[in-house]
Formats: C-alpha cells, structure tokens, sequence
C-alpha cells in the first residue's frame, strides 16, 4: 500500500491510498482513492504524508557524497535534526532563505517510523518502520560552513519536502534506485544498498539516545551529485517502489 | 499569571494557575487552581506547561560561561535544538545516557512563543512572547565533544527539564535572577541583563529562518557555575518571577 494524505476539493484532509496503474508510479500519474471515492491527483492538494515531531538526519552516509564534499566517512552515525517547520509537500513551491550563495538539494530515503521506540535492538529495528518515503535535504551552504550546529543551513522553513507518499517496506527492495533530477537531467543515481550504515544500524543508535514517534522519519543520507539550486528550478527525486516526490523552488533576491 | 499544566487526582489534564501567597513561589508551596477547585500541588502530577514542536536553544550566550568553556563568544547567536523528546517535567526523576563520565546541568530562562511568527522585528518581539519559564539545558559533554550536531549530546530523552509555569512576561524584570543548586548549594547565579543576545535580537535572528510555533520554546543561554551530575542529584532552578523547577537524577552504570 501507498498512503497518501490530500485535501479534497471540499477542504477535508483525507488519508487515503495511491494507486498506481501500469506504467505510473506514485506522484507522476495514478489515482488517489479514499473509501469508495477516487480523486484525480491534480483535483487535490496532496499533503506531506507524515506530521513528523522530528526529522533525523544522517549526514555523510554514502562514502562518494562523503567524498565529494571533501570529508570523512565518519565511525559512527553523523546526526542532525530537521523540526516539524522543515516539512515541505510534493507539488509545492518551496521558498528558500534570503540572499545566500548556495543552497544545495539532497536526494535521500526517508524511513517513517510506525510505533513509538527506543532502544530498539537492531535485529528487531524493522518492526518499527511503517514504511518508506523520499526526502530532499536542502541545505544552505552559508550557513552550514559558518556555524558548530546546522540549524539556519538544514533546519530553515521546507529544507525539507518530502512524500508523496509512505511505502510499505515490502514495495521497497533492498537494491531501491535513489534518483534526483534538476530540471529533468538526472543528477543523482545510486541505490539503497550503498548506505554505509543501515536502516537498523540507524534506528539502534538514534533510539539509544531518543524515543522516536510515530511519524517520525529518519532521512538516510544522500549519495554523490549534490548540487545548487536558483530560482524556478524544478527538483524530482524518485525512490524505486516508492514514488516520485516533485516541488519548485523560489529563491527571493 | 502563572499557568501550570497538571494531571489532578482524577486524571484529567487541566491548564490552571499556580497562585502563590506570602512567602511562597511556583513550584515551591503555593496552590494550584482551576475553575472553582484548588488542588495542592502535591496531590498531582505537575505536566511540562508546554508542548514545544521544538526547543531552540542558545549556545554561549553569557560572557561568564563562554569564558569557563574556553570558548569565544559568538558573533551571532549559536543555535542549536531540542526536540519534543526532550522535555521532562517538574518534579520528575530524569534517567541520563548510560555510561556517561560527565552529564551536566545548566540553568536557563526560557521564552515561549504564544503566536505563530516568522521575519520578526526586534522592534515587535515581545509580542510574539507569551511568558517565561525555567529550563534546564542537560548535556551529555562526552559526546558533544565528538559530534560536529549536538543531537546525542544535547537532544538525548528528557535533555530539557522544563516548568513549572509560563509566567506572563510583565512578572518577570530585566534584571530577573537566575539561580541553580545542586542538592541545595547555589552553583549558578546571575541575571537576565547578562544575556549576551537580548530576547528581541534572539527571536529576530532565529525567524528569520525558522518559523516559531505557540509553545515553542527558546533556552536563552547558561550563565556560568555549570557542572557535572552524579546519581540521585537534586537540580533545583529558580528564576526571579517566574518560579522554582526541580527535579532529581539517575544516572544508571
């Protein structure tokens, strides 16, 4: 299943599911269903999926990113946090900060969280997943090079669109594409298997310090490709058995 | 007003005030009220006053306390956050990591955001305030030392005591003091005019890249005297009309 959250034209918020038919992945064609209702995707504002109380990040997990931005794969997880602000939809314009240089998109595998958790044993870490969504970690370079803790360069208002939809996990294969296109040229490529620390390895660690909640993603880190962002770009980011999540950006001078 | 949040004796969670008579202070004797009833506030259980979606927290924002960590103070604010995991209450025995050598605690004056805000004026800040609480800025330094992101250093389960009361700002001075001690011996002592970032200049420089919710929360900074924690500790903050927090430790082997 493929769950969604939309407004339907008569203002009600929905969760429902996305259907896709041959040929369609969710976020790019299908059609959303709710009770016995169905909805074409255009007729609706489709919402994030999740109402996260946090975003978990894990920074430098591909070792071509980690080596692109000139930095050490790191001994332990790299964590940093995205609050519920940096929540962004599919199909939205998102807004970035004011008069920096750079601000980069990030392409990542978002894991949802289904039950409150800690101290989660990593043999049993895929229980708490209730399924998979796609990211995109904006980051505003300026900032990040100038400050000990990332707030104003990856906490800053929809650094984080994410969605269209939660995946259940068995959609999403072990070997799941992670692509990133800028203005439909493909920029980032690599797969779920190139992670150099796992999904259970990331659920053990983080819930040895924090409870997750229901809701909560962890954002799984990017591969290599990482780029800059101007104004009316278009950023695609498409996870195989999960969907294709789409927004613009505005960069106001 | 002061506004405490409680579970009374029925178990009903109730939003009433806490009234002080002669003598006495929030959190430390006085009486809790709602509608028509009053309620010792022995007799229930005192609830964090707040639901932060985040907590956004002030790095070396005292002269004194940047000078006792050996560092420099900052040329704008240092940012960092707490997630909802975070919060603990009055009165609570908060659990620490495990296997820590040096948590330590930290007093702070803490503002919480009664409106929506974003692109604020220092100007028009204070409007955005709805009072003042007590906070206590937990941190595990063994791993804030290693990690560029205080997240296990900072963000780690009940990381952020916080209460008893939001207290309306006209209660509580420029000059208001701000103590801490430790199983009864006064640690930190100083007061609000030592902030190195007033209240406006904060609230101006962290919307202008995050929007700030109602119930958020803003740790303005420790003053110095901080130190480490040891099982079965008593922390016990006080901020000059607002109220008294406090709290016990364990710090499991």
């Amino acid at each position: 299943m493929k769950r969604v959250r939309f407004r339907d034209p008569s203002g009600s918020v929905r969760t429902g599911q996305w259907l896709e038919r041959e040929g369609e992945t969710a976020g790019d064609g299908g059609v959303l269903t709710f009770a016995d209702r169905e909805y074409d995707p255009a007729d609706v504002d489709i919402l994030p999926p999740v109402d996260p109380s946090k975003i978990v990040c894990i920074g430098r997990n591909y070792a071509d990113h980690a080596d692109e931005m000139g930095s050490e794969v790191p001994d332990r997880p790299l964590l940093f946090l995205k609050p519920p602000n940096a929540v962004a939809s599919h199909g939205s314009d998102v807004r970035l900060p004011e008069g920096k240089d750079r601000i980069d998109y990030e392409a990542e595998l978002g894991v949802v969280i289904g039950q409150q958790c800690r101290n989660v044993d990593q043999s049993e870490a895929m229980e708490y997943v209730d399924g998979f969504t796609c990211v995109v970690d904006l980051s505003n370079r300026d900032d990040q090079r100038k400050e000990q803790n990332w707030v104003r360069g990856k906490a800053f208002d929809n650094a984080a669109p994410l969605g269209p939809v939660v995946a259940d996990p068995e959609h999403v294969p072990a070997d799941a594409s992670i692509d990133l296109w800028l203005n439909g040229e493909n920029r980032q490529s690599s797969t779920r298997e190139h992670l150099i620390f796992s999904i259970p390895e990331l659920i053990a660690e983080i819930t040895s310090y924090l409870t997750l909640e229901p809701g909560d993603v962890i954002a799984t880190g990017t591969p290599e490709g990482v780029g800059p962002l101007s104004d009316g770009d278009t950023v695609t980011v498409e996870i195989g058995g999960v969907g294709r999540l789409e927004h613009t950006v505005t960069v106001p001078n």
